[in-house]
């Protein structure tokens, strides 16, 4: 798996210096970097696009950008950090002294280092982020500013990637693509899609499918929505992924149902994953999980990630870097990713077709006679509430978090019970058989 | 809101002096300066009329009342404390010696300074109530005891102030007034009482009609119940005031309902306001809510207290005067009341009209975009929720609660949602729309 | 009740010395004993019958068994300790080096002074247990093995005593008899249920009928349901009586139901009675209600006991004796077994016949006026819960527990009621009444 984490942190890397925004030819390059793993299908939707209350917007392109001394010198400049542009800036090209070019200025007091990132979409406007040292060296004359930027007709950009599955239901993996150079925020989360793709894909056979988006926040979500809205209760499940590189404890944020299995899976992981975690109930903030979760969608998509959007400083700055997102924590990510999915591929009801009484496990070889070691013991547990809780009424998910044991132990023991005719597997959504 | 509590605390002393019981002259007394500020209907119910299980009894009028030693001093004067004699007394004019006094004399030996308060209006009987120091002072001598009380076929006298609203669902507040001279129990309710009734009365509209009581405790809500049995369903919630001019932190009695709407936002309020408090089951005893929430009424009536009954030691004792409550403590209780009745004229469900995907807030004006402060976010916030939440299954009060927001903040939010066009209200009562 | 406790243990002592397993003489010998107290009927089921998935096995007798050393001497001696052969060991006579001896040898290393107690019924075996000190002081020499045991066709043997009451619903009492000289697990069981009955059986009258089953464990409750699978319906409250003879805190685990009647009866039981106590959600191992709570039965079986199997070091093991159990600790298990069904007899709903508001308790003599101590107005509150609650829906339990009052005050206070007139018994199974 070390492998796995230098894999995604070399991907990082490479989509680190190409400025994205909501739309654009930086999204168009990411995107075409990404399709050297994973065969994404691209999707251009025209700028006056109506999609939902929202309009898709002009798209925005920037070349260059400075802010020029009385020198000549370039005292603020684009190509240091793409931070240093707020997105979605207009075309500006004027002579101004310091008093007027300050109030475009952003930075922050409080990390005098740092480059803050900030955005207009929809409200014309112009303005450099930058570090407060450097606004505070910034002497009182006139500067050339420059941003070579513009806002056209033209596409908003989306990837999609479809792995089909034994049924038509679906589960969804969204991730946004619209941050420049921001890596836990969310090029870890890009990643993090990738690989989990490539890693479902090897799989013989998968119950579900699955969609991967690629998708600029917010207008992405909705863009996408309102071209699916037909389909898109095949979405099953669902995961938002974004902030999955630090080193901070895990969060799982729930999906507006709050009970969704989505909810209980990823609780269920979380706990028997044995890393330190918290659990926060849905809320309308965050990231596409607010358009999944609409009242009108309403869709069953949690999130879950490491540090939370806000929660760390780092956040929406420079210092949310190469270097704050390591091999090892987005591997512990990717790894949670695919055992939630494991448990929504496995889980299901099964009846015990032995119901009275207990069945002789002894004779099957499924019992441990004199001798029995503390490991077998547990496997042991395992078949008894399998065998106790298979009414149809209790999944395997049910079974796991009544016995407090992991899903793949009390998988393993319904498998091993299947195979000695004392189980059958429910028909999904077969209504629970009375006793 | 200093005047108010000054107000409250002068319409106290004005009621201390005059000796209330269940029935009599002090009763009617009491409704007269009453209605100097509200104008009180004045029930009068004749003795011996049935009331449920009950019997209105005989009125209860006393005029002198004294004990005097050998010298013919008066050592025990009701003319000091309407306190000292024991409420419901029988006429008594005799000489005893002590031995035979004693056996009517009560005291509080680990409050040898306080008055105890007592009755006995069920059971023929009199008694004196005194210090503890003043019993320990009487001489083993000849005394002259004389309770110059009456007991004739009259009345029981209650007064009743209704402020009708839009609709004819009722918000009962429920005071009694049958105890003599103690404050926080129940002239603090008293006052109360009659000043939130000013107050609502100059709201220019009020959804609900409100039904002010100030009736006797038992005996006065058992008759008024059974004199408006018919209408008694017209009562949505609820409140019996009493103990409310103490500093203790604030006591939600819940209704039997448990979980009643007047149960739910008694304990919003009380959270959102920051002061300290407890919340209590319902249980069947304490004040007239033992009558609306007796399983033939079960009506949603919770009590809304500071120190509940029983847990001061002031509590039906002499201490428990002018001294004891505080203008400063009254109008925090006064303010936690209109909060109450605010939330339930303002509660209600609405309906996202856009509820697929967050409407675009920015071109309505409703979005702060570059340079947000903390304060507009959490109104942010408070729109998002209510967006989220009004599906037509949630109402302001659960938004609220989820959003762990105060209610005037949601309130605030979906109004200007609604002006946007982006919510409409449902009509009270509908049955939630299917999305 | 001291008596009854010296009564208890000296029934222990008397079944100790004997050899018991699941089949066997040592069994009926066992119940013949019992027969002296209670007049069981004997069941005897031939080897081969089928019972579910389980097959009675060949019966087991043994005579003697020894280990001699090169001199003769007996090094282990089944007449010293019956726990010193694995019950159901297979007939063996022969000679044998220490090395080949020692892979049927089992000791306690951390325990060395304690001789373990092993079974192997379903697994044609052999072998000896004993004290690890007794294991380490075995030279390297030839020794002479004999077990002197027999399998054969024969019986399995139970005992059942019924006890009928006014309806034909049953509690029932189950305990397992299959292990030799072990006190606490479970002569200390079959001790509690013997004298559980005789006690039930002197009341003069019983609300339920009562089945106290004496069986082994495993294959005597699989045996027993396969026999009465038709009548088993019949059984609506149940505990498995085992562990209850050691000085722990009591521990209740619920049945598969998690909430029926008993489950909460007992909770009640132990939370009123002050003994350190915790309850256990059920799991599908432990004593014979893994049987009863089995999917196709999930009758209403709980278990009652002080410290659970394989909680405590003497578990299975030669320190599992007279001493560990004290009639003390024996007499509260058995108090708290007659406190359970005393509730479950006395529980019902009643309805309240005045239901608006309260009665007037005083001239019924059940209110007291001026001087009520504490005690009595516990009786007061017992009177007041019992009227506000009694509206159909709710049990007598029910209100013990919101009033956290013992059961046996709310009883009381409801048979007053009743007298009174106040209080009628809805017909068991009756819908609750609408107000």
């Amino acid at each position: 798996m070390a492998g796995v984490g230098q894999a995604m942190h070399r991907l990082m890397a490479e989509l680190y210096p190409i400025c994205r925004s909501i739309t654009g030819d930086g999204n168009r390059q990411t995107l075409d970097i990404l399709r050297r793993f994973i065969p994404l299908e691209i999707h251009e939707v025209p700028t006056g696009t109506q999609v939902f209350d929202w309009t898709v917007p002009r798209e925005w392109n920037i070349r260059d950008a400075y802010v020029k001394n009385a020198k000549g010198e370039r005292v603020i400049d684009f190509n240091a950090s793409n931070l240093h542009v707020v997105s979605y800036s207009v075309p500006v090209q004027r002579r101004m002294r310091l008093q007027e070019l300050r109030k475009h200025l952003f930075s922050l007091p409080d990390r005098p280092d740092w480059i803050p990132y900030r955005t207009s979409y929809y409200n014309e406007s112009w303005g450099f982020c930058v570090s407060h040292r450097q606004l505070e060296a910034l002497a009182d004359e006139e500067y050339e500013v420059c941003i070579d930027s513009s806002l056209t007709e033209g596409h908003l950009t989306y990837g999609e990637y479809m792995l089909s599955g034994q049924t038509a239901d679906e589960i969804l993996i969204s991730c946004h693509i619209c941050h420049p150079s921001l890596c836990n925020d969310n090029l870890a989360g890009i990643a993090l899609a990738v690989h989990l793709a490539m890693l479902i894909a090897q799989w013989p056979e998968r119950r579900y499918s699955y969609r991967f988006l690629f998708i600029p926040g917010t207008i992405g979500s909705i863009t996408w929505l309102a071209r699916n809205e037909a389909h898109v209760q095949r979405i099953k499940h669902g995961l938002v992924v974004t902030c999955v590189g630090d080193g901070g404890r895990f969060t799982y944020k729930k999906s507006r149902r709050s009970n969704a299995e989505i909810d209980r899976v990823a609780q269920h992981v979380l706990k028997q994953s044995g890393h330190p975690y918290v659990t926060e109930e849905f809320f309308p903030y965050g990231y596409d999980e607010r358009q999944y979760c609409s009242p009108g969608f309403n869709l069953p998509v949690g999130c879950l990630m490491r540090s939370p959007h806000g929660s760390f400083p780092e956040y929406h700055t420079s210092a949310d870097n190469l270097d704050f997102v390591r091999p090892d924590d987005i591997t512990a990510s990717l790894d949670a990713y695919r055992q939630v999915i494991e448990v929504l591929e496995g889980n299901g009801s099964y009846l015990n077709l032995n119901p009275k009484c207990e069945p002789q496990l002894g004779r099957r070889g499924l019992y441990n006679a004199v001798g029995a070691d503390s490991h077998q013991k547990l496997d042991q547990m395992a078949l008894l509430w399998v065998l106790n809780l298979s009414d149809g009424a209790h999944s395997l998910l049910d079974i796991s978090e009544a016995a407090n044991q992991p899903f793949h132990e009390i998988k393993h023991a319904a498998d091993a019970l299947e195979r000695c005719g004392l189980l059958r597997k429910c028909a999904p959504g077969s209504p629970a058989p009375t006793g």
